[in-house]
């Protein structure tokens, strides 16, 4: 079956603890989920936060493959028409094909949240889907706490969407808002709501895990008749999180043979697992299924003696097709033939049993030891590669550098840099300042090779990312540190992890230089 | 219904990625497992393992309350017989009165992992099983795959358990190991076994989380007629870990009405799971349902005024039932109300409306502009509060510092810091080197203070987390630093956040310090 996915990992995973986004962050991951194929990509608010706002105006000049970007709000408020509502006209402002609005399924709510009738919110809900209708929008009606209302009052919890569906919205997500729904209340919920609505209504589902139950509460009501998924591709979400994307793609696409996202999608799971927590700014858990780096290692040895006699006597489905590795002996033989892949995307070729594809094999995997992680840092990756196999020659070298950072009496001077570099048999020395250590020998260093390489004047960092990764450690621990780089045009990303910041961020910047004048020096693209 | 539970943390969690138990922790962790009241603590397998058979030697002495101790092992081996087995001699040695064994259901696995014939492997179990029961034991049998045996041949994974049932066994305990199961098989699966085998048999589920289902499928094997539930208190185990039991707790006995522990430890669970993560060594995950520190946070201001007028509005449970505690996210958006109730739990009465409390809002809406965030910093937001209401004397000032860090050859030097403090009308000026900058001067800053305030030795940093949060200024962007700190009996954590990252490391530090000494001198509680 056909099954529509709407991630709102830029939405409601948002709204979880930590997590925060800028707009930067949010245009990589649109342009990520559209690659990867979901359906729907709810990116925000306009109407509560300028950032969101800010986010769609940059976003309309995107053309998107494979999805549609949903602005997400309310209905207009009690008493009050949609016509006169500024977060419903931010929502049309946003100039998408589909918006969001969500609306109260629960009677307790409107009586005792909203404090208003029952017929009232009715209204609200009719008058605002019909008024973005209207307006030529296609509406996704989110049914806040449709469960809990169904449980409590089904009669009115199915006329809340039934009052939806008449005004003419596109799809009605059922939402379990406070995730304390068990499986056989969606299952019920969920059956009664696509019986009530005409067939051209297609039915959602919206999970949070506050019961540890959201993924198996999506696919109970996938099995009661719903067409639409809502959740966040790893997770995150207010509170206990939303229903896993990518363990309900890997459930019902891998295994149940439905269908919601292109077939090629299946083996980058992992990569948009480790993409998106990337951007995020967390760890992706280990134990997530599917993606997680643990999801399918083996620690005891019968269970490693099993897998390498019949693969399946361990594993429930094979790590490869999720782009995932097993972790143990075998795992070198299940990489070769990824990394083999993406060497080819550089116009190399190297064969799967060659002495050079075991070198570079051995130097990822000793990088990855050392906290490096190549899935968001493909131009370090490409580097990485060219060094190994003796097709990069170095663009100049650091000789030395020198940082120092000072406070007196509480107010902070700028902090100093010093550097040598030396490019062929020429020397320069330079010395600037900056905000921090990082700023300050960033600066110094392009100071520096200006000097040989103009075309560097060009270049701009445009994201600067941090992560302590081994947190026992405290402030010893390994810190990795992503920088993504832009010329105008094109921008890459490198990595560098150290147990010194200042080392980390220092192998990036350099791999993001060397990384522009090698596309320049070869490809000669920045003419 | 009465549910038994089988906490399995000492033996599967242990056979997660990075965990591993001393003799020590595992007595620790089984005193409060028994304190909590389980049914029974599976702790080890004393063939396998010195360090598990030195515990059970140890555990003997225990008088456990609730629950009984379980050791683990597997049948005898293909044509030898149970009375020859030096595993199945370890498990008596134990000298406890239930012993838990596993055994193959999957035909597959017997002739192709085993290789040998379907009926030596039915022997085998029964042999086990009957020398154990004709030694006093009782017996917990572990059907191993049961769910892809009785997929692939029904007939024969039932054999297996009723041959487990014909010679004795206690419980028989149908285990999804591989954790591809879904709810429908694992019920139908379940109802099958328990039609199959005589009413004095318990039957058990033992769920992994593969497919994000854990939970799901032992509800709905608890639905299909199990009366034991293995897992492990906070879901570690091997892969993507094992039924969480602090979430099955909540799920069946709080909101379903079933009985696995003594009532008085719903009130426990929040505790019973730190306690856990703690014996683990790691962090409980934020987003655990009922037991983590995201569980019942809310961060839009329109759920947490939900909250606040109805309670379930917007939480499926009441947080104080199950020990744990409402937080709202102190952002911008919170309002008022929620400040003050913060602000009551520090013992400070502040009115509403009053100057003071609107002095404290202004000033955590600037920090929040200037890139603070105090919902997972509670100490710096306490010192915050206290600053801002003159209730506080800062213990000690920092004069000036200067970091040097550098580099030479490619060769890094360790970073070097120097730092003046004055405490009262004394200074004290010291020096210490570190892995990068932050380090360093974390290290002289303490080397300094301890002259003054010799309890600040007990003090250890156990976290320390960097976010680069405005991203589009590249490396003079804002970051925050959070620092988690210890004194071997409580955590507090701290924020900065500057455009240079050591300043903004230095502002969490001095927090964290002064914090310690702030609640030393208030409450005198490390005497």
């Amino acid at each position: 079956m056909r099954i529509e996915i709407l991630d709102s990992t830029l939405r409601d995973g948002a709204q979880s603890q930590n997590i925060s986004f800028s707009v930067k962050d949010k245009l990589n991951m649109t342009r990520a989920l559209d690659d990867f194929g979901v359906s729907f990509i709810e990116a925000g608010n306009p109407a509560s936060n300028p950032k969101d706002a800010e986010f769609f105006d940059a976003a309309l000049g995107m053309e998107l493959q494979n999805s549609k970007l949903v602005p997400f709000g309310s209905t207009c408020r009690k008493n009050t028409n949609a016509c006169d509502d500024s977060g419903i006209a931010a929502l049309l402002y946003c100039g998408t094909e589909y918006v969001s609005i969500f609306g109260k399924s629960w009677d307790m709510h409107v009586e005792k949240i909203l404090e208003t009738s029952l017929e009232e919110n009715i209204r609200m809900i009719a008058d605002t889907v019909g008024y973005l209708v209207s307006n030529g929008k296609k509406v996704l009606f989110d049914a806040e706490h449709f469960f809990d209302g169904y449980k409590n009052n089904p009669d009115y919890a199915i006329a809340t969407i039934k009052a939806a569906a008449d005004a003419g919205a596109h799809t009605v997500i059922l939402c379990d808002t406070n995730g304390g729904a068990f499986p056989e209340l969606v299952s019920q919920g969920t059956a009664a709501a696509r019986k009530s609505l005409p067939d051209e209504v297609t039915v959602g589902i919206h999970c949070h895990n506050d019961c540890g139950l959201a993924v198996a509460n999506s696919m109970a009501a996938v099995e009661a008749g719903a067409g639409h998924i809502q959740g966040t591709f790893v997770g995150i979400g207010e509170r206990c999180g939303n229903a896993n994307l990518s363990t309900l793609i890997g459930n019902l696409q891998l295994k149940a043979g439905h269908s919601l996202v292109p077939e090629d999608s299946i083996k980058k799971l992992t990569e948009m697992a480790y993409f998106t927590a990337e951007t995020c700014n967390i760890k992706l858990p280990a134990f997530l299924p599917y993606v997680g780096s643990g999801a399918f290692s083996h620690k005891g040895g019968m269970h490693a003696d099993g897998v390498i006699k019949v693969r399946e006597s361990f594993e429930h489905v094979n790590p490869e097709l999720v782009g995932n590795r097993r972790s143990f002996v075998l795992s070198e033989l299940a990489g070769r033939h990824s990394l083999i892949e993406k060497i080819s995307r550089f116009g190399i070729s190297v064969e799967k049993n060659s002495d050079d594809t075991k070198r570079v094999m051995d130097k990822l995997k000793e990088y990855e030891r050392q906290g490096y992680v190549f899935e968001a840092a493909h131009a370090s990756f490409e580097l990485m590669v060219l060094r190994e196999l003796q097709r990069f020659t170095p663009f100049f070298k650091i000789c030395d550098y020198k940082i120092i950072e000072s406070q007196t009496e509480g107010v902070n001077a700028l902090a100093n840099a010093m550097v040598k570099v030396k490019v062929g048999e020429r020397f320069e020395i330079t010395a600037d300042e900056g905000m921090g250590p990082v700023n300050a020998i960033d600066k110094a260093l392009r100071k520096a090779l200006e000097v040989f390489y103009p075309v560097l004047s060009r270049m701009h960092l445009v994201d600067y990312k941090v992560r302590v990764i081994d947190a026992g450690a405290s402030t010893a621990a390994i810190t990795r540190v992503l920088i993504e780089s832009s010329d105008g045009k094109k921008t890459w990303t490198t990595v560098g992890a150290s147990e010194d910041i200042i080392s980390a961020s220092m192998t990036a910047l350099v791999d993001s230089i060397e990384y522009m004048l090698y596309k320049n020096n070869v490809y000669n693209y920045m003419k």
